[in-house]
C-alpha cells in the first residue's frame, strides 16, 4: 500500500536529502530505517531534495510498502531506527495514486538569520548570520520585484538539472523576531540554490550595498554573474509542501514552533 | 585588569563547564582562546558551573588580564579561537574586585520541554521530551510549594558540594508556547542536579502521576530517594547570574530570542 510521511530533520550532518552511493544522506537514513521496520528495500520519494546543511520541518516522502500497518505505528516504528536528529513526524494514506512530488501545488521555505555583531554559537548550523544592521523596508522593497513568474536563470546554480529556468515565486515575506529575520519563501517548486542566491541579494540589499531597484536588473540579466554570491545553508529550512486540502495531509510540525 | 565576559554556549558536544585533565569542557575551550588571545595562560572564574549536556545563554566570566584591550577587541578577537558553537557575547571593566560567583545576586535557569507524541528532531541535545500530556495548573501548583527558603536535600545530586541544601528558590514560572513548555527557575544559587530532580517531579505531576501536594511531601522528606528520577540534561539553558543594576552589565543575548 501507498504510504506518506511527514518528515523533520537537522540536515548538518547530512551530505543533503538525495541517495548517494557512499550513504550519509538524509535519504539514505530513512531507507535503512524502512528497511529495518518491514524487513525489505524501500525506496521513497520526497516532494523537495535539499542540500547538504537544509533542514526539514515537514519534508513529505511517499512509497510503496509491502506490508500494512497503522498510521502511528509507522512513526514510533521507524523513528526508532532512525538517528537522533532526524523524526517521522506523521504517516498518512493519502491514495495508491498519490506522489509526494508530483502532487505537490506549493512549497514553503524559511531562512533565519542571525542580524547580531556577534556569530551565532547556540544556534550554530540552524541560522545565517549578518553582522551588518538590515533595512526591512529595503529588502521587502527588492523582494517584491522577485513576486510573479519569471526567468530566475540569474538565481540558478549551473548544477541545476530543471528544464526550465522560469519559476512562479508567489511571495517572500520579511519579518523579524528579536536579534532574528526570518524570510519566509513561498513558490510553486525552485531551482537548485534560488533561494541562498536570493538571500545573497537581499542582504546585499538590506545592508545598503544596492538599491532594492538592483534586483530588477539582476533578474533581467538571466545571468548567475549579476548577483551576489551564494549565501550558506545553515539557516534555510523546507518547510514543506502543500497539497490540495482534500487530501487533509498535515502542515504544522512541532519544529516549527521552535524557531524564531 | 579584571575583565568580565558573557557567553553563550550549547553543551551538547562538551562535559560540562569546569576544567578537567583531559580537556574536553567548555571552561578547557574558552582558556585556550583567551591564551591565544593574550598570548598566555588565564585562569577564568564563572558564575554558575553547568554540567554534562547544559546549555548557557549568558554565563559571566571574570579573569585578570595582562593587557588590555577595548571591550568589542575581547568579543571579536576571543571568538576567532573559539570553536563554532561558543561565542564570547559581550565584554565589560566592572571594577578590579568584580566577582562572577561572588558577586552574582541570583542565577536563572530555563528548561524547555517537548511535549508531543513524536521526539525531538532538528532540535535534538537543546530540548527535553515527554510523550505524556502535561497539566499546566497542576505543575504551577505544585511548583508554588518549592518557591522559598527551603532545605533541598531531596532534590540534590549524590555528587553536590554546596556547603549546605538550604536555598532560596525566588519563583518558577511554567508556560507553554506551541508545542513547548518553558519552565524558569529563578534563584540566588542552587544545587548539583537540583533542577534535573525538580523537573523530574514537576513532570510526574503534570502527568497525573502524581497529585500536587505529593511536591511537599518530597520535600519535606529530606531525601533524594523521595524524589522522582533525575531529568536528562538536554533542555536546561543557564540563562545567567543577575549583578547589582549600577554594574551595568548585559543581561540579554540574542540567543535568547532564539528560544521558545
Amino acid at each position: 500500500m501507498r504510504v506518506a510521511l511527514g518528515v523533520s530533520y537537522r540536515g548538518e550532518a547530512y551530505k543533503g536529502w538525495q541517495s548517494q552511493p557512499g550513504g550519509g544522506t538524509v535519504q539514505d537514513e530513512l531507507e535503512a530505517a524502512l528497511a529495518r521496520f518491514v524487513a525489505q528495500p524501500i525506496r521513497t520519494i520526497c516532494a523537495g531534495r535539499t542540500d547538504t546543511g537544509v533542514h526539514g520541518l515537514n519534508q513529505v516522502v511517499h512509497f510503496d510498502s509491502p506490508v500494512e500497518r497503522e498510521a502511528f505505528s509507522w512513526v514510533r516504528g521507524v523513528n526508532r531506527y532512525l538517528p537522533r536528529d532526524i523524526a517521522i513526524q506523521w504517516a498518512a494514506f493519502p491514495g495508491e495514486d498519490f506522489h509526494a512530488r508530483n502532487w505537490a501545488r506549493g512549497r514553503r521555505y524559511w531562512f533565519l538569520l542571525l542580524e547580531s555583531n556577534v556569530r551565532p554559537s547556540i544556534q550554530a548550523g540552524g541560522v545565517g548570520w549578518t553582522f551588518r544592521p538590515l533595512d526591512g523596508d529595503a529588502m521587502r522593497d527588492a523582494a517584491a520585484r522577485l513576486v510573479g513568474e519569471h526567468d530566475f536563470s540569474s538565481f540558478r546554480s549551473s548544477e541545476c538539472q530543471a528544464a526550465s529556468p522560469v519559476k512562479i515565486l508567489r511571495d517572500i515575506r520579511i519579518e523579524k523576531r528579536g536579534a532574528y529575520w526570518r524570510f519566509e519563501f513561498d513558490g510553486v517548486a525552485f531551482l537548485h540554490h534560488m533561494i541562498r542566491n536570493i538571500m545573497g541579494c537581499l542582504v546585499a540589499v538590506g545592508a545598503g550595498q544596492k538599491p532594492p531597484a538592483w534586483m530588477d536588473e539582476v533578474l533581467a540579466a538571466r545571468s548567475r554573474d549579476a548577483a551576489a554570491p551564494t549565501f550558506p545553508p545553515d539557516g534555510l529550512y523546507f518547510v514543506g509542501p502543500t497539497y490540495d486540502d482534500h487530501l487533509n495531509l498535515p502542515r504544522h510540525t512541532a519544529a516549527m514552533d521552535w524557531l524564531p
